[in-house]
């Protein structure tokens, strides 16, 4: 195992109705004017909005608001509500919405306090001040309601940056399973898909002896496996939404992570897909991840057989556990197609001739990448293609 | 799933060598005259106290320092500690050693700016106030490093009380497993025990569907069940050890107990064990938990048949679930007596003439106690009954 530092500072506001609590937690932990940042019109549509805005009254913390984050969240909105925190002396941001929400919010605190450009600190400068973020959770994915990372797109060229530090880690998070029962069905499994992918990311790991993590990452996917199908079949199912919901939380806060090294190819893989076409991040893993899977394997079969027995059920096969490792990749394909997810670049809206441009943006030139398995452009390449062409 | 709150602001500072950190820490966390407070010459003789002082100097903090705290902590030196930190000025308290010593600490945190008797805090007044604790932890067992609570023994009739607030929660605590190295195995094999509790404890409850929790809590019982035996076979075998500490820290941070109900009858039964033989506690739950399961199994017979498949690998028989229940809990005695630990009365040093007088410390009066079964003395004097008689 090998040295680490936890830190989850985050106070998680677990439950049904826990909204109306919004106030006395912002309260709490020193907020006394808050800006209010979400998303499209269905945070307002929904009565969320409202019950925050009163919890804010009842609690006599004074707010002013700003809409209109869009999934891959831009550096334009950004400057606005920076302008707008600075001009209403805000000092408490609080997100109503999904990662999109939340990492524009991150944004905007990092950039009120600093004299300079905000995107400076997501070309690597460090973090050294922000205003405190907290966040009111309406869905179950990105994990950036206990992370202290921020992924935002420059408009100008679409250029998508991460910046990250403690002082991002959300006061507290709201999380009421029951917001989340109204998305439609594809977000909830794109949601679920991403989910597993930030385990599976700190699942494959050349790091040994790590029991406890391998346990808690595979105690996140076997609740996954058998919770989101009931999701799916039954969309107001409160109890798996919310087991959904805190898995999502556990698998993202690092928990499914510590004491070794973690890959992360398939993210940047990903990221390509959603950036030329648009397309949710969830959906290019689910045709993404599998890929990275079957072109790795070999690399370490044996924790490929772990990952088919313990988590998709298989048996070992003694003689041939080369057959386990595919089985377990064929079982998690077979399981992301039965939540409706794309599991290939026609079902994705992808084409296999832009290849070659996914490959050229990736940012890789003539290195490697990955924890896990190094990959350089040719096996990147490899892997498009077996995305691109994957059945069941 | 039943709502919840979960905060575990702790930074957890976790591998080999980290002790040296201490005093980088603690100014990081804003102390700047500290009370080193341990327990026996174990600490002073292994060079760790030496370390931490180094540490504290190149740091520029200040300390004094305070030893002797004993198993079962008392009052007595709690008093000497409150009043060395008034003299002294300290502003920080830094537990080395292991849930003894840092529960000692977090009473001497509630005690400095306190006007009263801090054992008022210990009947129930609650804690408005305290100064910062972080440990060095030296063994792997009360998860005290990562919760906000503290038992503590009033030495004039040796009455036990606990105490608990987010403000005792340990800034930092330091996770070296190497440090374990040098434990007795049967302090060891103790420990692990009570780690072990702290799960089932979680484990059996009332609350349905809380599949997260219930498959966090199998990833920690997994784990001891394979690493503890590794330990005991060879008491330097580091990745072991470190696999045991983390499991320590997730078992008791409640991350395995949110969400629903959650027992705590064979601590309470427990305490009056060590208490009346001054046993180790982990030893006195060896004796006490699997007498309880057997006691109360037939309350949940599946919920025993899930522990019994997934944590100790038994075939689920299906014609006679009973029979699978009652598996798993002989599958929990046997490992406990493979990694040396008593299974009955004898072994322990209990003697069953003593039952009606455990069972009149125990305050349960006409009532009944504990959230997975509701116990009465009747009960209770069963479960000592098979305690005292248990074999293998």
């Amino acid at each position: 195992m090998n040295n680490f530092n936890y830190y989850s500072p985050t106070e998680f506001v677990f439950g049904k109705g826990r909204a109306a609590e919004a106030g006395y937690f912002v309260k709490k932990y020193g907020g006394s004017k808050v800006l209010i940042h979400y998303g499209g019109g269905s945070a307002v549509r929904s009565g969320l909005i409202d019950t925050v805005k009163k919890s804010l009254d009842d609690a006599g913390v004074q707010f002013c608001e700003l809409g209109g984050v869009k999934p891959n969240p831009r550096d334009t909105l950004v400057y606005r509500g920076i302008d707008m925190c600075r001009a209403e002396k805000v000092d408490f941001i609080l997100a109503v919405g999904g990662g999109s929400v939340i990492d524009s919010s991150k944004a905007i605190a990092i950039g009120v306090p600093y004299d300079g450009n905000f995107w400076d600190m997501y070309c690597g400068k460090p973090i050294e001040k922000a205003l405190p973020v907290a966040t009111v959770l309406t869905i179950a994915a990105a994990g950036s309601e206990g992370s202290g990372d921020s992924v935002i797109t420059k408009e100008d060229g679409m250029l998508k940056r991460a910046a990250g530090s403690d002082l991002l880690r959300p006061r507290f998070s709201i999380m009421d399973p029951s917001l989340t029962e109204t998305l439609p069905s594809y977000q909830t499994a794109c949601g679920a898909t991403d989910i597993m992918a930030h385990v599976f990311e700190r699942y494959f790991t050349n790091t040994t002896e790590v029991e406890i993590t391998d346990r808690l990452c595979e105690a996140v996917l076997l609740t996954m496996v058998k919770e989101t199908p009931r999701v799916i079949a039954d969309p107001n199912n409160y109890d798996a939404r919310a087991n959904i919901m805190w898995a999502g939380t556990v698998a993202h806060k690092n928990l499914c992570g510590v004491g070794r090294e973690q890959d992360w190819n398939s993210h940047e893989i990903e990221h390509e897909l959603s950036g030329l076409y648009d397309v949710a991040h969830g959906a290019g893993l689910a045709v993404i991840m599998p890929a990275w899977m079957e072109y790795v394997y070999r690399h370490n079969v044996l924790r490929f057989c772990q990952m088919a027995t313990r988590v998709f059920g298989c048996q070992m096969n003694f003689e041939d556990p080369e057959a386990t490792a595919l089985e377990g990749i064929h079982r998690f394909r077979k399981f992301l197609r039965s939540i409706g997810m794309p599991i290939n670049f026609a079902e994705l809206g992808a084409r296999e001739e832009d290849i070659p441009t996914l490959v050229s943006k990736f940012e890789i030139g003539d290195g490697k990448t990955g924890g896990f398995m190094q990959l350089d452009a040719h096996d990147v390449t490899e892997i498009y293609k077996l995305a691109a062409n994957a059945s069941l």
